[in-house]
């Protein structure tokens, strides 16, 4: 006799049905988790009971319904507004709170939790709606047997579910990090486009160009960390000061065609002050030292 | 009978022996090429010598002796110490210049070069000496030409042999925007590790989901440069006020936690100025236009 589906898979709820939360219970609902949803403005749920979901009445009542609680709304100030006023429907469920915030704001959710007896993982999802129940990156953290337990349900969500540690606010801190890491890259290339742009260059033309060099330092990653990890970054290409002569040509250009240069004397004023610190024969990589000091200190 | 390998090959002669001009040497001579070098500091010719290459008595003798010369030493004022005190020796030669300068410096060797009777290409070399002869990308502008003619033999270099356009500066131009890209991602990296390193996680913990990150990025180049060029920024994902909330969240971390808040500073500092210029509905390639602004000038 063929096993029931649905017995086999865990209950899960979803609060906040944004494009966010819609795409989190589709991708639930896809891989056959009885789904119950629950959403400020109800209209939002209809698709998805048309798929399947149950609608929840209240948010009590969709905490009460399912072991795995997901909740995915704007910011913590709206969590806390809808979770807040409950009772003891958050006793003995796992809440995975998939909304962005601070490490701060997830450090305190899992104290609120915790006073609830409730168990807290949070998360970060590093992906669009549309990568969500296929290749989504979703980073959490918080209490590895809670993780573990629910691990399985969650991977429905992405293939990239990943697991960083017992520490709530890790989640929120490495989205930051890759968020600041993307922001650092469009800016490179879009400092690049309007340096070229300035000469009569499509960024058409230098979008490929870009795209190899971008791959190129992808493939360094993992040696920078090494070094930082070590504390000791010989020079393996190009020492800070052959970077520092290029720097120059930078600023010198971007100034020539009049573009934005901003950026290219605060990246030449960062190297500066590595070789002031006596980097000047080492690796980029002990740059890691710049960034690790509080604005405005220098050694 | 066999053809005589050397004699369908073009003689080449390589100026500037440092560690990119010994490896384009190599390059040259391993596929063939009958090759003339010199350098200032004639023993780093002695291991290219006893692989084949014949070394010139003097700069003049050198350049007289190929009709393809590529230079490669430390700037241009070093070009130009070798090469100003030449006589006749440069006519009817094309001078491949791949020692890294500003598009200015590249313009003026070109007319220095055309009133010597040379015919001058401009390049840039961005990759390791050892790349050099495998999958190196060398960019090269000025006239196509004698690019096209010389092609075969430049191809000898790397793999990634680009030609860019008739303007002499194109190269350096080129060579700083794929620079600064690289920093950026570089510095986005190391932020990103003092961020987390303040928090307890090691680079290395950092390091594969950081790649992941930059290998969504270089994927959306192509896109963002399309909508560079169109001069319009519909938001596809997320809109520069999404970004805003997100950058507050860097800035607070990073202050948090005590680390150098400079850079989040000035992403969001430019991602406000685009929000007051009225992109914040738009996607984040609506920032082109903060990065095309000279410094200090708002709309
Ligand atoms: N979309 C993305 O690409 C993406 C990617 C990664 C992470 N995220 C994160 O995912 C979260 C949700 O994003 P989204 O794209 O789904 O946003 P969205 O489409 O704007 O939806 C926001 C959701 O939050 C609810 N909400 C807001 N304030 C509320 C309040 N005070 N009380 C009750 N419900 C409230 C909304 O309910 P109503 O429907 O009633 O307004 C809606 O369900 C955000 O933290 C976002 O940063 C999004
Ligand atoms: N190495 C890389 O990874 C790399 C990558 C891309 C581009 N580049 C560019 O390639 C060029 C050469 O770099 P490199 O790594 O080969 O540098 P290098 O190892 O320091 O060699 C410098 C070369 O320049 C010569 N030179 C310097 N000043 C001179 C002068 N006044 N008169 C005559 N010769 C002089 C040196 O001669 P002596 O031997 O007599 O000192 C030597 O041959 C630079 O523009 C660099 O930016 C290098």
């Amino acid at each position: 006799m063929m096993h029931d589906h649905d017995d086999d898979r865990t209950p899960v709820t979803v609060i906040g049905l944004g494009l966010m939360g819609q795409a989190l219970a589709g991708a639930f609902l896809r891989d056959g988790h009885p789904t119950t949803v629950w959403n400020r403005t109800a209209a939002k749920a209809e698709q998805l009971v048309a798929e399947g979901a149950k609608l929840a009445g209240s948010v009590g009542a969709a905490v009460a319904a399912s072991p795995l609680v997901v909740v995915c709304v704007s910011d913590y100030q709206a969590v806390h507004e809808l979770l807040d006023p409950l009772g003891e429907e958050l006793g003995g469920r796992v809440l995975v709170n998939l909304t962005s915030g601070t490490s701060q704001g997830a450090r305190q959710t899992a104290e609120w939790a915790a006073r609830r007896g409730g168990t807290y993982l949070d998360g970060a999802i590093m992906a669009a709606p549309a990568a969500v129940g296929a290749d989504a990156v979703i980073l959490y953290s918080g209490p590895r047997p809670a993780f573990d337990l629910h691990e399985p349900v969650l991977r429905s969500l992405g293939t990239g579910t990943t697991y960083l540690g017992d520490d709530h606010g890790l989640s929120s801190l490495y989205d930051v990090a890759v968020l600041s890491l993307m922001w650092n890259i469009l800016n490179g290339f879009l400092q690049g486009a309007a340096l070229l742009g300035a000469a009569g260059v499509d960024a058409a033309a230098f979008a490929p160009i870009a795209k190899t060099g971008i791959g190129t330092v992808a493939d360094w990653v993992p040696g920078y960390a090494q070094q930082i990890d070590d504390g000791a970054y010989p020079a393996l290409d190009s020492t800070i000061n052959t970077h520092l002569a290029a720097m120059e040509h930078l600023v010198h250009e971007s100034e020539s065609l009049g573009v934005n240069a901003e950026l290219p004397k605060f990246i030449k004023a960062l190297a500066d002050r590595a070789m002031a610190d006596g980097h000047g024969g080492n690796g980029y990589a002990a740059m890691i030292e710049q960034f690790r000091k509080p604005a405005g200190t220098r050694s």
